[in-house]
């Protein structure tokens, strides 16, 4: 099972690629979408479904996980990452109905079972279990593979309630 | 010129078209593009983007303005309307790079001349200006027509500032 995990953004939107073959889990890519902030916003956010829809139809995933959105800090920029999250799951809806969301604390539970992991902890497990020579840069990229080996580590069974 | 307005929303959209001749404006249509809460929110923001895109082609609009989004009250619902909106912008963008933003307080003041009008005196305002014979429903078009009033009484010297 190919899955692919976003972590939204509206300048960088990183994505990791994961394939799961029985219970191991193996790096396919990551990378990230970007647009300028030169860019006019409803271009940008054109060219975020643009993009994101080029990258779905080539990777071809059988899932797609994304990070669920907080506002924690910058509100204004809190409401430009939705409208920009929005875009992506049109994107995203327009290939499948196969799209699961997960908070960041679910994601450090499954990846490291420790639900308050720091980044640095959560890159180093993302490194470990892909075996990778070296931590994913940009950090988006690191967080779309950690919502993609969520996505790819979480049983059958539990799946369906995180459907969104 | 033909003007759409849109007032974004999750559960309902409202909308407004009016048509400039000279100084005057004109009534052409309102409504509300609408998803119910028992659809999946991917599946809401799939048919936000459908819908639209079918409005916008049938209205063909030479312009298309909307009201900036503000968090004042219920911040999950506030994230989850910015993602409609951001759906909404990539059915406008694949029309027309046309797009214009007003705040509340710009809209009340183009409309009324009195940036601190309350939304009852809004609606009055919008069925005068349109020698509506009742106040438009659901509040969401009158919303929507009450932004399209704002574009297409914004001068042309002063548009370009709420292009997005």
């Amino acid at each position: 099972m190919v899955v692919l995990g976003f972590d939204p953004g509206l300048a960088t939107l990183g994505y990791g690629v994961v394939e799961k073959i029985g219970s191991s889990v193996k790096l396919l890519e990551y990378g990230a979408v970007t647009t300028p902030p030169t860019m006019r916003f409803a271009d940008r956010l054109l060219s975020i479904h643009a993009q994101s829809q080029e990258l779905i139809r080539r990777v071809k995933p059988d899932a797609i996980a994304l990070e669920e959105l907080f506002f924690n800090t910058n509100i204004t920029t809190g409401i430009a990452v939705a409208q920009a999250r929005g875009a992506l799951l049109v994107a995203i809806g327009e290939y499948t109905d196969q799209i699961y969301e997960f908070t960041p604390l679910q994601i450090k539970q499954t990846l490291t079972g420790y639900g308050r992991a720091d980044k640095q902890q959560m890159q180093r497990m993302v490194k470990t279990i892909l075996a990778m020579d070296k931590i994913p840069r940009p950090d988006d990229a690191a967080d779309g593979l950690a919502v993609a080996i969520c996505l790819a580590n979480t049983s059958r069974a539990s799946v369906e309630q995180f459907r969104i």
